[in-house]
Formats: C-alpha cells, sequence, structure tokens
C-alpha cells in the first residue's frame, strides 16, 4: 500500500492516536469504578475491539443484532444491544443467546409481551429509559409503564431484568462543555429516579444503571458510584463534530480517509479530490461563517508514518456521490499536484467508518470490519 | 420474505415504477435523437441496468473504476466513467479497456500527460467542460487549457478523443422548473461554445456532446439536435429531492426502505423505526415550515405488491444510526402496532441504494448491487 498513490479512497485508522483514547477512556472508568462497555459501533471491527481489551473490552456494546452476531463470531461473549429490539428478529436473538451472554433493550409492554413468548434461552433484558433526550425510552417519571413492563418482564423465567439504560443523545447539540455536564447529571439524576420507581414497586435494589454517550463521558472527569456501567463509542476514533462540542481536539481524531487529488482550479482556490458522499458519508458541521465544512484536511507526515495537523483555511466544501470540492488557499492550490494525497478528517466517523469494509492503519495493517 | 415482518431494513425496488420511468426517458431520447447512455450510479445494480436494454443500455455511465468493473463482469460492454480520472488507477484501466469499449473523463493536461505515457490500450477520451457548476471540468471559455489538453491526447495513437462532457449540477439548486429549462440552455450553449473553440483550433467538428443531469432530462421534453448524448441516472428511482424541485411527483418514486416499528410516543405523536442513517443516509430536505425531513412514508397496499400513497403529514424527523424517529398525526400512532411495517421514501435515492448490498422487488425478486 503507497499511500503516496491512492487508487480509491481508503480509510485509514491512526493506531497510536485510537490506543491513546482509548486507554484515557478505560483509566478514567478504573478510576471511577465504573464498567466501561463500550460502543463498537463507531468502527464495527473486531480488530479495533480487541486493542480495548484492557478496558475491559470483553463487554462490548452493539446497535443492530446483525452486529452481535459478527461479533460473537469474532470471540466476544459479552454484548448488549443497545436498540430496542426489533420483535421480528428474536429467532436470531434465541440463536445468539446460546453462543454469548446477551443483553437485550426493551421500551414497551407489547415488545415485553412478544419477548416472554419467544425467548427460549437466557437473555438480559435492560429498560431503556428516556432522560429527555426523547428518542426511544420509557420517560423516566412514567411509573405505570415502568412497573407494567418490569413486571411482564420478571414472568419469564427466561428474562434476566438486569437493569436500567440510557443514552443521552441531547448532549450531542449542546453548545458549551458546561452544557454537556448538566446533561450528565440530568441523565444520572433521571435515571436513578426511574430505578427509584422500581424499587419502591417491589422490585431489586439491585438493577444496574447503564449510561453513556461519548460527549459526556470525554467531558466528565469522575462517574458517581450510582452509575454502574458508561456506553460511549465515538471516543475511539472522535471527529469533527465532537471537536466542535469541545470534547476531543484535532489532534485526538483518529481515523481520516485518504484520497487522492484529481482536479484543480487555481482561479477558485479549489481542489477536486476522488472522494465523495459514499465514503465520507454527507454530515456537515457549519463554522463560525456559516459555511458547511464536510471534511478538514491533513496531509502525510514525511516519514509517512501519520498525518500532519490540521491545515488551517483548508476544507471540504461540498460533497458528490464520489467527487469532494476542497476550499484551499492560493498557495496551496499552487503547490499540490494532481494525484497527491490528502487526508480528509471526517465530519462522523461513526458515519463514515460504516461506508467502508475494511480499514487500514498507516503501516498498513488491514482491519477488518463488519458491515451490513 | 415476509414484508408485515421486516427483520432489518429492506431496500425494496418498486419495479413497475421504475420500469415506467426507464421508458419514459428512453422514449423521450428516442423523440430527440440522442443516445440515451444511463447513469447507473444511483442503482448500481447489472439487473437493473439490465431493465434498461430498450433505452439502449447496453451504453452506460459509471461514476468509479471499480463500478466499471462490476458492470464489465456482469456483460457490460460500453462504459463511460464519468469522473475525472485517477492518474494511480491507470493500470486496472489498462486492464479494463481489453475488455469493453471504455470512456474517460479528463480535466487536465497533466493527468492528460500520463495518460499518454500509460494507456496502453485504445480509450476514449472526453473532455470534461465546466459550464457553471465549478466542480470539476476545464471552463467552457477556455480555450487555452481546452487546446491544451486536446492537443496532448491527440498525440497518443491509444487515446482516441470522442467528445466534451459536462454535468450541470447545479440544476439540484434550482427554485423552480424554469430555472431548470434556463440551465440545461445554458448547459448545451456553453458546451457548444467549447466545441467551436476547438474546432476553431483545428481539432475534429464531429466530436460529440454528452450531457445530462436528471432534473434537466426530466424537465426537458425535447433535446436539440447539437446534443448527441444524455446521461441522466437519478430518474429511475427519483426521490423526495427530485419530487421538491418539481422533476417527478410522488407517484414516481420507485423505491423505499422497508423498517420495523420498534418504539411508540403517543404522548409525543411519534414513532421510531430499526432504520438510521446507515439506512437512509442523513441526507434531509427542508419542507415549507423549515423542518428537516429525512423521509417520507408509506405503507403496503393491501395485497402486499407495492405501496400506498404517501401518507399526508408523517415523516422522518431525525436519524441516528439505526434508529429513525417519525413524526405523525395522532391517530397513526394509535392505530400502529410495534412491529409494523413503514416504507421510507428517500431524500436522495443514489446515496441510500449505496447502503445496500442487495435489493429486493415487492414480489421476492433478488437484485444484484455493486458495494465498494
Amino acid at each position: 500500500m503507497d499511500l503516496c498513490k491512492i487508487s480509491q479512497p481508503l480509510f485509514i485508522v491512526d493506531k497510536a492516536r485510537a490506543i491513546r483514547n482509548i486507554q484515557l477512556m478505560a483509566d478514567k472508568a478504573a478510576r471511577s469504578g465504573v464498567i466501561l462497555r463500550p460502543h463498537v459501533k463507531t468502527h464495527q471491527s473486531a480488530n479495533i475491539a480487541s486493542w480495548m481489551n484492557q478496558g475491559d473490552a470483553s463487554k462490548i456494546t452493539v446497535s443492530s443484532v446483525a452486529m452481535a452476531e459478527y461479533f460473537i463470531s469474532h470471540g466476544f461473549k459479552n454484548i448488549t444491544i443497545a436498540v430496542p429490539i426489533n420483535i421480528h428478529q428474536l429467532s436470531t436473538v434465541n440463536i445468539l443467546a446460546q453462543k454469548a451472554k446477551l443483553g437485550v433493550l426493551v421500551d414497551s409492554h407489547e415488545s415485553g409481551m412478544v419477548l416472554c413468548e419467544k425467548i427460549e434461552y437466557p437473555v438480559d433484558i435492560w429498560i431503556e429509559i428516556d432522560i429527555g433526550y426523547h428518542r426511544s425510552g420509557i420517560p423516566f417519571d412514567s411509573r405505570e409503564e415502568l412497573v407494567k413492563l418490569a413486571s411482564i418482564i420478571s414472568k419469564s423465567p427466561m428474562l434476566n431484568l438486569i437493569g436500567l439504560l440510557t443514552h443521552a443523545g441531547q448532549s450531542y447539540h449542546a453548545k458549551t462543555p458546561q452544557e454537556i455536564i448538566n446533561i450528565y447529571y440530568l441523565s444520572r439524576d433521571n435515571i436513578i429516579k426511574a430505578k427509584t420507581l422500581l424499587s419502591s414497586a417491589g422490585f431489586s435494589t439491585d438493577l444496574q444503571v447503564s449510561i453513556g454517550d461519548t460527549p459526556s463521558c470525554s467531558i466528565m472527569e469522575q462517574f458517581d458510584n450510582t452509575i454502574d456501567e458508561i456506553r460511549p463509542g465515538n471516543y475511539v476514533f472522535y471527529d469533527l463534530t465532537q471537536e466542535q462540542l469541545g470534547t476531543c481536539s484535532y489532534d485526538e481524531i483518529a481515523c481520516v480517509v485518504a484520497c487522492s487529488i484529481i482536479s484543480k482550479r487555481p482561479e477558485r482556490n479549489e481542489v477536486v479530490i476522488y472522494g465523495g458522499g459514499i465514503h465520507l458519508s454527507k454530515e456537515f458541521i457549519l463554522d463560525e461563517q456559516g459555511n458547511a465544512i464536510y471534511g478538514r484536511v491533513a496531509l502525510l507526515n514525511e516519514d509517512l508514518t501519520g498525518r500532519t495537523d490540521v491545515l488551517p483555511d483548508i476544507y471540504v466544501k461540498s460533497l458528490s456521490q464520489e467527487h469532494g470540492v476542497i476550499s484551499t488557499p492560493s498557495k496551496f492550490v499552487q503547490n499540490c499536484q494532481i494525484g497527491d494525497t490528502l487526508l480528509i478528517l471526517p465530519v462522523h466517523s461513526c458515519m463514515t467508518a460504516n461506508l467502508f469494509s475494511k480499514y487500514y492503519t498507516f503501516d498498513g495493517e488491514e482491519l477488518d470490519s463488519f458491515r451490513l
């Protein structure tokens, strides 16, 4: 693999940076005495999940039954599927539950009843709690719904009500780090309220509490002892969205898409790369001037072992299916050559990584990746 | 395949609608006497390209060398790769040029010189012209650049300068159908100006002219006899972006993503589907009220052979990686059940189709699809 001569866009994992990110989160979890059950949906890679071993990565979180299947086939044995279970996938859940300790998410008595009827092997059940994000989950203060679902689950010998789980996704819309901290505390307080409602209704006081989104897990230095488990995922790679949120620096972003320059227009201070929406995804952030930014740019360092810092004043300004248009300073476009490699830092690494069926490290190691 | 019990999101091709769309464009091209070289990047499917046979689909357009390779492996023999060629892919181009009549796009003398040096088998060369879209291409009035590149190409016995090609992608930003018509005429006039510049410099007057984006090819009823070839692609499926542009109706949208309801929140008039950004892509349109719309919704018709009309007042309001949140009227959320199937009409069918490695028709026919 010659990174100076890219034939088609390559997803490059910056292994040293990724391992540093993994280690920092693992240390933080260990200091607080919480279980780190990393969400592997960001990379969907058994190789990268194995780098997380120091962080007790034998416990992982996935976002689909198919992804659980992939990780089980790669030897992972303790997996939470953190999306409300689709009742039409229970035959596969029954197969997987014989191979691994499986955690399944439920947020309705309707699904709970189907699980009772159809699950034939022991499965851990997490009740998803809505602490204010308003995606899925039972509202934290909805005693009636909580008790109804917990009662249904408790009736099945195959369903083990293990705890309450939430995702405070509103942290991605925070304007300041302080707002993220506030969301963490709200999350914690509200999920504990739900736990208290259940214990006051006679359910176990030992129900576990699982929280975790990358913004709050990155910003918080310490987790309360009311929290049993955190499930951040994006922190392995981070991305421009996290940088804008203030939860990482450019230096911590641990993946790039390597692309070739295929066209240059000095009169517009633009170059075009072979690399478009099907490689980078079409998510964007807005910069302070209101420009849509679809990626930022770095170069290979001199010895080709990694990347430079993010270049100032150069960004991906638009994406077609396979073209990316890059706005550059005039000096840059005058000096670059057709065929040169640019390294694009993605806006949302989960979406970008999902578009590749394998990844590479800068030193050419090939990394396996799940894709639907 | 039971479409009432979807285990994971499925990309469904509405075959009757797709064939109707294909036929209409083929008839229109035939009436004007232009070659239809459909862009197959929208579906990337050899099966669907074969439905286009009536429209002379033995000639196709693709957006990457890898996609050309896929279609050649499925028997296609006349392919234009409509992205400026990446000079680091020429060894593959040399292999493919022995198997099919290959058209390659160039927009710089730098790339032209590399092609001269490295191409070992006959290849058609299209000079890409920028008629005002400002992505790639030589500006239509840049005589010096045009002549320089055409001269370089003409020196190689392997490079056959076949014509000029443009993509008026700015039609996707038009506010009215009239604006799209104006863009078509601008496109035609400007590419003809480039052709005239070259013929006045002594190059053949027989250079072909290839244009074509789905908005202008859908809106125009007739193409001028100065145009040799059109290359629309998206019209096979269309999507919500095209509907908003006024280039198709909802009734013409010929693909959906079938998803299961996994959560419902009557108090917010919302349901959640298993189907997120990795299934639908995160492109959105804004409706008249400024709401971001990530998809519109239809249902299976009663005999399960197709879909209903688009339902009013219901749309995908946000997407996570695997969740889609749907805003619904209160009556809808009260009547629907966990596990019900919703059919999501995509915002941008090219990006959505790219996320699936195979498709199905409503009657269960499986369609092959290329994916990187």
